[in-house]
């Protein structure tokens, strides 16, 4: 197999045109195809052709709030590290994670919870719109149910894509149920912090 | 499906317990297992079982490359944030990343090469033990190549898992093909940033 020459500012095009290629007639919502393309890109994984879900009219939702200067909590430092900021920025909105502080970590230890868990309380108490990108923690997603149904929180759209086994599924299935919150799911085990980051850089991106 | 209860501090070790059961007896190459489940339990995504490849004895040169104070070289910060930079300085290494550096993008722009490629350019220039890790850039594996062949560089060990289209399988049968320098390899299109800080953490678990 031959390198292929492709000029540096052409490489993330011709990716997106294999992976239009590869996808075929898969059938796509109207609206939703440049997340889905940007999962697959970020994973190799066309898996994401099939496990996306989207509540109605949640990219337009999503795009609307980050105009109107939402800010983004992600509940890794890899997530944030990911996300676009100065992009973000251009819009009034930051990245937050939460997860290394102090007073997290020592309302988690008090309660016996994830740190995940202490800072959405701590996102909570901040008033501010915001959009939740969970690609690691299905604790997280959990609380956030909790506090949405409470009434303590309303976020502007929840990136439910945590990874891996335990509660995973379930949790993101808590999130599917909710009928007023925009979001964004990626159904099974499947996720990641990766795959959050570029959920966020794919509704940034649309908004050029 | 009802939510596990499972305690905050048991989370990840249940977590690898269903990776394992699930895993069954599928051969893995004995020392390696840590590490293959900690790609699959970031990822969910079993193709890690038959997708890594490990040169001879990779597992103790590495950690031993870490033991004696190597640094670690990335090409994304999500690897760089994703990289337990704590444990790793206990050893007296550091996480680098130098894609947003003012220098490297001068001279990819002057070379008309990726930001990647001139990262590679600027490790080779630090004369100190190194291990890379790259889960992004196919270029930055094609440069590590050619640098390796003129002899200006000698990695501990080259973690090479970038993820996606372009040059990715290709970039990372060249690394398969060298003969004296250590490497773990994601055969195929998939790997990611998340998968190379998870291979970097595997090996410093390990060394508890």
């Amino acid at each position: 197999m031959e390198i292929e020459e492709v000029k540096p500012g052409d490489i993330e095009e011709r990716s997106f045109e294999m992976i239009s290629e590869e996808l075929g007639d898969m059938e796509l919502i109207p609206g939703t195809e440049p997340i889905v393309k940007r999962c697959i890109h970020t994973s190799a994984d066309f898996d994401y052709g099939k496990n996306l879900v989207f509540s109605e009219d949640v990219v337009s939702k999503g795009m609307e709030a980050i105009r109107k200067g939402a800010s983004i909590v992600t509940d890794t430092q890899m997530g944030k590290a990911g996300i676009n900021k100065k992009k973000l920025a251009q819009y009034g909105g930051e990245v937050y994670c939460f997860m290394s502080d102090e007073d997290v970590a020592a309302e988690a230890i008090k309660n016996g919870t994830t740190r995940a868990t202490a800072s959405m309380n701590k996102a909570a108490k901040r008033g501010e719109k915001l959009i939740f990108a969970i690609g690691n923690a299905p604790t997280a997603l959990i609380q956030l149910h909790k506090l949405i149904q409470k009434g303590d929180i309303n976020p502007e759209l929840i990136i439910a894509v945590p990874v891996g086994f335990v509660n995973v599924v379930q949790s993101k299935e808590m999130i599917l149920s909710l009928e007023n919150t925009p979001y964004i799911v990626a159904k099974g085990r499947k996720g990641g912090s990766n795959i959050a980051a570029c959920i966020c850089n794919a509704l940034l991106y649309m908004m050029d």
